[in-house]
């Protein structure tokens, strides 16, 4: 099998999809909302009100085959070099299981490496969490600190916070650890955080895949001098466990405590579900809880692998988008969960959409003259509803809509007011915003008009568990690798966060152009 | 004097700039960098990274004579029913001080009434901190929670979060007091809060200016619930006071501990320096330290009225916003500030840019045909240059930036790693985006060419004060309402926001659509 992909102007069905009308919702069918829902591992895709039609869901599963968003998928879980700008495989599925054969290279068995790097998490965890690992003083460590940034810490906050109000709710066993993140350079981020922390008892874990990284590195020294000066704990070290690539100059120090680790396969964007994300959270909860998180992020994966695009909900998903961006001529989509411990998900979503598809050449370097990646923004309902909503119903533009929801509240504490409880309250709320949203409402004032059109989608669930958590990662990331090839980038390097890194670099070295020192002299009143 | 709005595209200067080239980075000159660069209070505002020149400039000059932007300005000081909707004065600048003469109606003196709740907030937060006024069991208050939602939560959350490091460190007299704010009406947002709080030192701020909005109340009746059942605090409402309007159900109570009021003249996204802002802070902080944020404000709103527009930074930064938006076509803003204290600060833009302006007819009623409000989203750097920048600097679309910056650091702790410190890192981080935004790079290598012409702006400071972060408050306000002026729309109603609460009303009263029954069903598994 080889690549297939066309830039999507060139495929026979994308201009099939620019000769139809988008489907109006002047003959809204009830029927729609049962149809045009697909089931993913223990959620729902219901896309009923999308402007998307039977003929325009046709041509857009042409588009699928066009573009082999199957087989490309196929290729990458195989180990083919998908990631070609850096010539490098996509491995980041094989973190929570197989999907087909081993992955094996040079000697080396991927799938066994990653699942060797996961138990040792695990063990290390245990062994923290039973008191046979201690902090340099003899007392046990009961606040872990990640410090990373972008995917090493995004990803794994997002998926801590949505985790923790289950877990400290439904595992009444498992003791409510203290857990932070350190990310911005701004020594505000750190000096804030660690005022409040006991440097005996706190356990960081830095985490860089390059071991480079000049935020990282500089919040790590940060941290060892407050376990040194605020701790008097000399073997400062002992109090951090790193997540790197074996390659790094990290990984060579035997002085931390333990170190966990990534290769070249898995991109930061894509990593919480390896030892990036893996050692915080078991440290937080618990390596079985983890586990059940990596289980649900396999069984949607499975569910995404060689699934007839019809009954595939990331496929769908990715192509309704495509046809959002390329046809409607959508700039954004908006990430809604009507979930409060889902409220930094967006910002995870974000960076896991616009840094793999905001690329403006093929995977073969032409520059494109289509747009590919949208701009992503979002907060949870209903707390939006009482902001940025207002110009989701009524600004000139449309944004299409991306909703999350859960039957049941996590935690399950609520109370009957004004007759309803406040969980059918949230649901109610978002039932209303999609009917209005879509269907809109006439009125002779104009201020009070709402020209409806705007089209949104749900993913529902039952409850958001762990495993359901993992679930919905894997549809995310699914769909932003499918509509990566449907655009024909590649969706697994970021070239474009370099120019900044060197001239940063240049600068803090008193080197640049005359333009950077000016600017820079402004800003630090240098 | 009278309005003197036509519409945008009815402007002699506005086709005059569609008839301009827009400025490119091509012959750069470094004179730019400060004589593009205005003046605020505390603050510049520099816009040489923006794709303006002389000529464009001078053009935008026109534009704010033709829209009569200062005049508008005057008018709405001075009591005019600037929220023609809903008929109602618009009078936030008047909570912060007096512009102008006082603001006389019906023989209620507007100023002096704001002036009074303000007192009342300060004497009330004070008698709370010296131990006067307690707990229903005798303990003093530690621990202050708002309840509230949209405007009664965002800009008061926003910043307090950005206050917090800076008194924390710099007030040492000040005790690190517990604050917290409940706002999503999904009932896992109250519980996970109050998991870790006391009942017998908890004082709730109970903020909905009608007195009706639904997730509020709901979640009132959530902390009192806790109160009683935790507590047993029969006398609940004893642990909390309101902030609402006189005429709102609420305010006829007489069972909470105080109320204090705000009036239909400030509206929700305009009321962070209203006692919906100034009670939590108070509490928070000190009466002292509130002013100090509120004086802020008041100079900057000083400094952009009546001030010809050649010197009125918000008024210059709301014209080639408007440039971005109806000229260059672009249709978001990316809010992005080098400040971890001001993570939250891009949600409250959020709400105060997209729900004033995200508005489809004019003033007078009119369905526009041209763009208002873009779509407002951010995140601090440096995280963001490792999440989303790649699409910024290398997507198919141009962003354009409002990048926020401080010469010092909040709290004043830092270390010198690889011979520079934390905060140098941050600025030079900061310098080299600009000039890899605006200038970009060349290179053979499609996949690392950086096109440039990413507008660029920056609002920088010496360092995160409440008195500067007031100014800043004031800057975005006065942007968004000459915005506003100059699109010719109504940027104090929310018209927007009526239709979800009515369905949602309908709904939970078992009325409504099939078709909003039947998404009921699905999400809710009812």
């Amino acid at each position: 099998m080889e690549l297939q992909n066309k830039n999507l102007n060139q495929c026979d069905s994308f201009r099939k999809l620019q000769e139809l009308s988008p489907y109006s919702f002047g003959d809204f069918k009830e029927e729609r909302i049962h149809s045009y829902d697909l089931e993913g591992a223990h959620y729902h895709y219901n896309f009923s009100c999308k402007k998307v039609d039977d003929e325009i869901l046709s041509a857009l599963y042409s588009l699928s085959r066009e573009q082999s968003l199957a087989d490309n998928f196929n290729l990458l879980a195989n180990g083919e070099i998908m990631n070609t700008g850096e010539q490098r495989m996509v491995l980041h599925h094989a973190l929570r299981g197989q999907l087909d054969a081993p992955v094996v290279k040079d000697g080396r068995n991927y799938n066994d490496f990653y699942r060797e790097q996961k138990d040792r998490c695990a063990d290390f965890a245990r062994k923290v969490h039973s008191g046979q690992i201690v902090g340099q003083t003899g007392k046990p460590f009961d606040t872990f600190i990640q410090i990373g940034i972008g995917g090493s810490d995004l990803g794994p906050r997002a998926i801590y916070l949505a985790m923790k109000p289950y877990v400290f709710s439904q595992k009444k066993d498992i003791p409510k650890r203290k857990v932070g993140f350190i990310s911005n350079v701004d020594p505000d981020d750190a000096t804030d955080l660690l005022m409040g922390a006991n440097p005996e008892t706190t356990l960081f874990v830095l985490v860089s895949k390059s071991g480079s990284t000049q935020e990282t590195l500089t919040n790590a020294e940060f941290a060892l001098e407050w376990l040194r000066d605020v701790g008097k704990i000399q073997e400062a070290k002992k109090h951090m466990v790193c997540v790197t690539s074996e390659t790094s100059p990290l990984a060579q120090s035997r002085d931390y405590l333990d170190s966990f680790f990534i290769d070249d396969c898995i991109g930061g964007r894509y990593s919480v579900t390896s030892a990036v994300g893996v050692c915080i959270l078991d440290l937080a909860f618990s390596p079985e809880i983890v586990q059940d998180f990596l289980d649900g992020a396999h069984e949607n994966d499975k569910l995404c692998y060689r699934t007839e695009v019809e009954k595939n909900p990331a496929m769908v998903d990715a192509l309704i988008g495509v046809y959002e961006r390329n046809v409607l001529k959508l700039p954004y989509t908006a990430v809604l969960p009507y979930s409060q411990a889902l409220h930094r998900f967006p910002a995870h979503l974000q960076q896991l959409d616009m840094e793999s598809n905001g690329k403006q050449v093929s995977r073969f370097g032409e520059l494109l003259n289509y747009s590919t990646g949208p701009v992503i923004f979002g907060e949870p309902g209903t707390n939006g509803q009482h902001s940025f909503y207002q110009l989701l119903h009524q600004g000139t533009d449309i944004v299409p809509l991306q909703f999350i929801a859960f039957a049941q509240s996590q935690m399950g504490k609520d109370i009957v007011y004004d007759e309803s409880t406040s969980q059918k309250k949230l649901l109610a709320n978002l039932a209303a915003q999609i009917v209005a949203f879509s269907m809109g409402k006439e009125n002779t004032n104009s201020h009070k008009l709402f020209k409806g059109g705007r089209p949104c989608s749900v993913l529902y669930a039952d409850v958001l568990t762990p495993h359901i958590l993992g679930s919905l990662l894997s549809h995310f990331e699914n769909k932003v690798m499918f509509q990566g090839f449907a655009w024909n980038i590649n969706s697994f390097d970021q070239e474009g966060v370099q120019l900044g890194k060197v001239l940063t670099t240049s600068l803090l070295k008193g080197e640049g152009s005359s333009a950077l020192k000016s600017y820079f002299s402004l800003l630090a009143k240098d």
